[in-house]
């Protein structure tokens, strides 16, 4: 179903049209891009608060800057709906996050207006500043350059690395800083309260302004120097105590703050900008959810991807199922941390800003003295948690697997060279579905396994998830625990804590032929698998190995003394991953089997729901009961 | 040969000793510290410069402090040699970086008094305040938590990222800024200007006192207003305007700058803050070098880590070969990047902070337009090459392996998810010697195979190096080659450029039974067991396979389908590298040779030069020749 657009935006086809309004236009516009971002995400569902909060500020941009010429960047990118909207991609916005769909996010590939992939926060200062450096080279002075940042995004540390750059750059380059105190969850950190406090206070440009007005005005009238005294001492105290510019001390220009509301003074703001060089930030203060009164007012987090809703009445839809469904694997881990922590003083809970996507926020409520939101700072998760540790304390680091990439480093260098008791739970670890690409835990088994000293696992079921964090507190050194967005398979999940030996796999069943060595919920297709298959008498065995790291090596003999033909599963990269593991294991220890290794192949795998995705890369169950077929067919005609 | 310490020090067996000095010999102690460590450096090399500057922070603190109960971190630890002396390494000091001795960075396991080990930058800040939260939660209220980072290492995003939880945590940490305004190479970037701004004019809390004080007197005399005016204006100026404070904006109380170099200053300084609760910072003016004229006064660079030295003329010993030496494949790098900028206009620069250690600076010297230094930054370094990237040049990003592990997710984010035709130059791959652990690029291989589009290649010799950075020119796509620290093996290197079609293997030398695979530099060692081995009758094929990704598939199904014994030989780890890959493609194409995979093993390798930890391995000459008799054998008794 189509939605159709407002009366002006059905006009705007590309910035061009935009930039042929009238500017008393503008405010209809706006209005009218809003209720088509309403009007769709409450019918389709999809990122939601962030693009609201920003209308004016796309609408503003794309009228002042001479796109694609011109390069916008955003940030993470969950705000760029309404810029998807206006270049170009108003018809297809309805596919947006649909298989074969357009993307979430800013994507080269789908518009030259979209300069830089995104999905990842923290990287658009970076990206702009090459696309300026870039221009300074080619002596293109007039084009712009705009990175549009949350104050969420800001305290990624990347961000502090390209604004350190950027400051000595010399080149033309304009931060926008999108301040509406809020990533997913309310934005942490001592940055967020100093944003605000230039914010709620006076400004910084405001109280310069007024010092030198009083100054000026108290030199002419021959106040007495007590009562200059007195009213210049308050200014400093602000001025100097308090509304110190941080960004001006890595010499970029700071402008605002300013109302992201009002597009028309964003407007001459904008265009004022553009004839000052060199970096500069502008300060925008914004609203998540701006417009609709339910998200506006409501819980923000709830509405930064609220599902689909009656935009009316602002009620959120919820299935509710017939019979008692499992949990999502994210629930099993807030309340089970909770559970352990209640017997074991010495754990405790780090978050970088996934309090709510994590469930982390139920330890974070139920004690908060020992779990901790450290704002969009993976590298600095990862080393607070070493921290903890060498003092003895147990800390769970729950990071998303493609979030973990940000701290690759940190995982071997702090943890794993020193051999530190850290638990790391991945999150989203396998596809993560309508998020596409840049969110698919595609890798981590193969770049942890790497790791000397790192246990590598992944739980079949809820109940291995409970028993993995439980056994992970009597390993003295690091332990993973990887398993996907979504869930289980066990309704009745809260079994008692049962003790998994390092390294110990399970027979899921005996079997003959043909062994399938699956890891992770994945192995669930195996079971379907199996069910199918004995519909056509065939009997393959079925191993969860629970294990990447250290591998069951007395399961594995047994395994590769009995088949000859063996099918690994996996939801990670056949490159180094799992079932590579299994083939350097075999090839080790003199066994020959013929290994059919299934997994995502070594392509970028587009958004999608996850069993669509699972079927295009061939692992779902009718993926493995074709492997084991042709495998079975060989072991026979032998 | 033990090095004598002077009469003081040599009474010092750890900071419990030093405590009980009275207060008056401290300076002789920093005098005798600092001997010690030019005589021992001098004799036996090691880092320099750092440990100099620190001599005088490093006493105090250890004066003041209850260490190990009070916890002291060094971020990167060049300048840690100070403490180790201090700390009851003294008598083994002599063993510093070579292969069984102690290491040159801190490390847990060798002291108590080595509370976290370091050796990539910017950690510090982050594991301190991990401890300092877990000292919070134990009701410790009293134990101190330092962390000792440079201007340089500031300049790293984690440390921001670090800062901003600290500022909010109330956690008893002390930030330590030793500010030398250099990293190994001079810092850069909007936040040493910063530094030198505070430092040079006058200081924030200078300015914040001289306005009060100013206030205070000219309320008392009764001055006219004009005259509290004027001078109210210029305190305003270079407060608001210049001062502003960028460490109070994260909530950290600020102190200093001062002279990091007057002991006496620093133990009182320290004893003060002691009493200061809560998250700050003291700003430490340092020299890299001090009390030491030639470094000093010299190139700061130079001697960050100068080799052995006469240490009475500061003449840095060079060994003369009486023979024509290959080149290091750093100079090789350096030397050919601006051969290929000088006719292609595309060709840009990029390294994070390693000018002079990967050898960019011979670039940024003679095309300063087009190299630049991003500082300790390699997450931004990667991701302004991608934006570089998308603007049609052809930025040579140069990252050292191990610290590519920083820039993981940006590689696979911002640069092969978007396809970019970005260059990665991973210098120190393998082994890096005596600097340990910490920085050995041992994981590359199989954490960049994984990634979607990335082309894995690395040289055998020098002119395998000059060729695939030209022929990655003409690649559209992201392209890494990797090469070892050290010198290559042909003296002739110069050769003229030639096109590696993408993916192409060559053949080294042809042979029988048995087929040796190897990839990059330590191909070489292929060569020389061949060698060994033809005298024994033996004579093995060799292949330089040049890419782990794509592999040449052609080649490798003429190796197998002539040899069923196969040694793969690599320089990096074996979970999941250029071993596995092949061994990956031999399954899935259906050949069924014997394997043997030589390599890194699963565990951490310590420091010592790089032939011994190769011969320790296994994968030196000896051990390539053992692996292939092995396998002779067993094609034999076939």
């Amino acid at each position: 179903m189509l939605i159709q657009p407002g009366e002006l935006l059905a006009q705007i086809d590309s910035p061009a049209d935009l930039k042929n309004l009238p500017k008393d236009k503008l405010v209809q516009i706006c209005d009218e891009l809003r209720d088509f971002i309403v009007d769709n995400v409450s019918v389709y569902g999809g990122h939601f608060g962030a693009s609201l909060g920003v209308v004016e500020l796309t609408v503003a941009l794309h009228y002042v800057l001479n796109t694609p010429e011109d390069q916008l960047v955003w940030d993470v990118g969950h705000q760029a709906y309404g810029h998807k909207i206006l270049t170009g991609r108003k018809d297809k916005f309805h596919t947006n996050r649909i298989y074969g769909g357009i993307s979430g996010f800013p994507k080269r590939s789908e518009s030259e207006y979209d300069t830089f992939g995104v999905g990842h926060s923290s990287t658009s200062i970076s990206a702009a500043l090459g696309m300026a450096m870039a221009s300074k080279y080619k002596g293109k002075n007039k084009q712009q350059h705009v990175a549009v940042i949350g104050d969420g995004a800001l305290t990624g540390g990347m961000a502090f690395e390209a604004m350190n750059h950027a400051g000595v750059s010399d080149s033309n380059i304009l931060i926008i800083l999108n301040d509406n105190c809020m990533s997913i969850d309310p934005n942490v950190g001592a940055l967020k309260d100093y944003l605000t406090d230039i914010t709620t206070s006076h400004t910084y440009n405001k109280v310069k302004d007024e010092v030198w007005k009083m100054l000026g005005k108290l030199s002419k009238f021959g106040s007495s120097a007590q009562e200059v005294i007195s009213k210049v001492e308050g200014a400093i105290k602000s001025a100097v105590l308090k509304q110190s510019n941080l960004f001006e001390s890595l010499n970029l220009r700071y402008f605002g703050p300013v109302d992201g509301h009002d597009v028309n003074h964003l407007v001459e703001i904008l265009r004022d900008l553009q004839d000052i060089p060199g970096p500069k930030i502008l300060h925008c203060v914004t609203v998540k959810g701006k417009g609709y009164a339910p998200a506006e007012n409501g819980n923000q987090t709830t509405w930064h991807a609220p599902g689909t809703f009656d935009k009316v009445t602002g009620e959120i839809f919820k299935k509710v199922p017939s019979t008692p469904q499992p949990p999502k694997y994210q629930e099993v881990f807030g309340h089970t941390i909770v559970e352990l922590a209640e017997q074991d003083e010495r754990i405790m809970g780090v978050t970088p800003a996934m309090p709510s996507g994590s469930s982390m926020n139920i330890m974070m409520k139920s004690m908060p003295h020992r779990a901790f939101d450290v704002g969009i700072a993976e590298q600095h998760a990862v080393t607070v948690s070493a921290g903890m540790a060498t003092q003895g304390l147990k800390p769970f680091c729950n990071i998303y697997s493609s979030f973990m990439q940000r701290a690759y480093d940190q995982v071997i260098h702090d943890v794993c060279l020193q051999n530190l008791p850290v638990v790391f739970c991945l999150d989203r670890a396998g596809f993560a579905g309508a998020d596409g690409p840049t969110h698919h835990g595609a890798y981590d088994l193969a770049y942890f396994r790497c790791i000397p000293n790192l246990v590598v696992s992944a739980p079949m079921n809820e109940e291995e998830l409970r028993n993995m964090m439980y056994s992970s507190l009597s390993h003295e050194g690091p332990y993973s625990i990887r398993y996907p967005r979504g869930k289980g398979v066990m309704p009745e999940w809260r079994t008692p804590f049962q003790q998994i030996p390092l390294g110990q796999g399970r027979i899921v069943k005996e079997g003959e032929d043909v062994a399938i060595l699956s890891i992770g919920h994945i192995g669930n297709y195996a079971v379907k698998a199996s069910e199918e298959l004995a519909k056509e008498g065939l009997n393959p065995a079925h191993y969860d190995m629970r294990f990447v790291k250290p591998l069951d090596e007395e399961l594995l003999h047994e395994i590769f003394g009995k088949f000859s033909k063996v099918v690994t599963v996996e939801d990670g990269c056949l490159m180094g991953g799992f079932g590579s593991a299994v083939l350097e294991w075999m090839m080790d220890h003199g066994y020959q089997a013929q290994i059919k290794r299934l997994g995502i192949p070594d392509a970028i795998i587009e958004h999608g729901e996850q069993e669509q995705l699972h079927q295009l890369c061939g692992f779902d169950a009718a993926g493995i009961a074709d492997a084991v077929r042709s495998l079975a067919e060989v072991a026979k005609a032998h």
